[in-house]
């Protein structure tokens, strides 16, 4: 069913320059995707910390009005847990308190969806003080000649659903914050529906609740309500952990199709995928109860965080949906699925 | 600076007549507080359970359809944890599984505001999906003809905060869903500030950010955007826990007077005071760094949970501020603040 790229994966963190002589890059990932001016885009999300190491600090990377500093921790100071390598975490308020590498958006391009040329700056960096732990995950949606990027902005302040919008991917509007904190995986459809605009996102609850797919409605993209809970995590197996929306929904005769990351209780994250009703969003007509992807290769199993395969967006041509996923929260890896083949699937499977 | 009434506490759960002959009051609460044909209405949260006890279970009320169900949990059950008197927990998810009581709104009139003559019956129970555990801690502002009555809803789906309309206390509008879970204490502002609506919430993030007080702004009540956090919780004391907000902001001309609660570590709470910016009410102005009101009466220490006074409004009668608030999560109690005295404590204490 789902056929991944032979040169997978397909770009690495040796094909991105740092964004300074300071910095090394850990990683390159999660990219959003479209098509601009007859090429595949992608919106890298590009993870840096610093070059220099040391025995006794650990040093970690944040904006500070649009620069990046450098916060340093001792790592004997008992206050702290550093057993997590991605995150400072605060032992006595049980809160992260910083991240170790700090991401930004990377453009890339490419004739064929295979080989790019990525951006050698940065193309969107944190510049709030609600993206001072940086930028992640966007998902870029076209609508009429405007682009509409949203990602997750970190910072002290917590994770905030966030959008920008483009014409050009050279000039950009000021970033808006779009849904509260804590919630991430934000994706808009990519057009109204019964005149409302409609966005995926996937709260992340503290103490009622899991971490499920929610759908919202807008009038003006700005300001969300109507806030409904759309699809759940299962009681047990490859989606018993968390569920959250991947890139923008595909539009096809039987229903918006959605293809989705699922993880287990230990993390073990895949790709699977499901239909909503055309013209009530709000209802799951089919569902996939099985991984159509899950980490299997090496690239996949062994990176930054291991067992990881997350998609934040597709793009389909001649009836192939080209899927762009990172792997191991470090590279960029591709898979294509033939559309009808999975629509049969789909709903063959929900019989 | 702040007074107790002699009464205290003015509402018990002796006051409360039981939604059905299976159920016993828990607690009378937390009420919303508004003017209403020359009375002063408190929507008060009811909490119930059942009457019914067992050795071997625990009965958790819910609302399906609204009607209430009972929910049996064998106590040796290993899967849950009962050790919190207000929640069962799922030990694997590590989530709150369900309530062990069911909240309700109810209406009582006074025309002094100290003697209150409590419904019979539930003015608002349970009704959608959202709110099958209950509704909680409404507040209400008044604009134009309408009275908007903000409260969380309480389901396995999460803590929504959610709205709705009446004119009259007798016919409501639907309950809409107007921020995604988890968050509450939310609270409208009584005009719009440049042409915007304007709220007061308090999300729950899991993994980043503190429980601290956001503001944001919708055109049409239902749709919000442009989250902002406005208010922090201290690195110590009385409000290191939590803050979130209690009653309609207060307009003077020395700007938005709100009283909010404010817990430490501990979980013990108080009430205290800050001033927002009239124009532009994202700016915090003043800020006491003490509280105006802590637990200290026995009717205050002790309850369903100890050592809480929580306010969901006031009103402002002749320069005196009536604050109506929560004692130990079970009665509800009634102290007045002069408020030109509580404006000079701000503005002094603050320079």
């Amino acid at each position: 069913m789902i056929k991944r790229d032979k040169n997978n994966p397909i770009i690495t963190i040796k094909d991105v320059k740092p964004s300074s002589e300071d910095l090394i890059v850990m990683g390159v990932f999660n990219a959003g995707v479209t098509i601009f001016n007859d090429e595949i885009i992608l919106l890298l999300r590009v993870a840096e910390t610093f070059k220099e190491k040391s025995d006794k600090y650990l040093f970690a990377p944040y904006y500070e009005k649009g620069k990046i500093k450098k916060k340093s921790y001792k790592l004997n100071d008992k206050s702290f847990d550093f057993s997590d390598s991605r995150v400072i975490l605060n032992k006595a308020r049980k809160k992260i308190e910083g991240l170790t590498s700090l991401s930004h958006f990377r453009l890339a391009k490419s004739k064929d969806g295979v080989n790019f040329e990525v951006a050698e700056k940065p193309t969107l960096s944190g510049k709030t003080k609600y993206e001072s732990w940086g930028i992640e995950d966007a998902r870029i949606t076209k609508m009429g000649n405007n682009y509409y990027i949203l990602y997750s902005a970190i910072s002290q302040y917590g994770v905030l659903p966030s959008m920008i919008v483009t014409k050009d991917f050279c000039s950009f509007s000021e970033p808006k914050t779009i849904l509260p904190p804590e919630n991430k995986d934000v994706v808009l459809f990519p057009e109204k529906i019964n005149n409302k605009y409609h966005l995926l996102h996937r709260p992340v609850p503290f103490g009622i609740g899991n971490l499920d797919i929610w759908l919202s409605t807008s009038d003006d993209l700005v300001h969300w309500g109507n806030h409904k809970h759309l699809l759940s995590v299962s009681e047990r197996g490859f989606d018993s952990g968390r569920v959250g929306a991947g890139g923008v929904p595909i539009k096809t005769p039987h229903g918006w199709l959605i293809i989705y990351h699922a993880a287990d209780k230990n993390n073990n994250y895949s790709l699977t995928a499901a239909l909503l009703s055309l013209e009530e969003p709000e209802v799951v007509t089919h569902k996939l109860n099985f991984p159509l992807l899950k980490a299997e290769e090496d690239y996949e199993k062994e990176g930054f965080f291991n067992n990881v395969v997350f998609s934040c967006g597709e793009i389909v041509k001649k009836g192939i949906i080209y899927l762009y996923y990172g792997a191991a929260d470090d590279k960029m890896a591709l898979a294509r699925i033939d559309k009808k083949k999975l629509l049969n699937l789909l709903i063959e499977k929900d019989k």
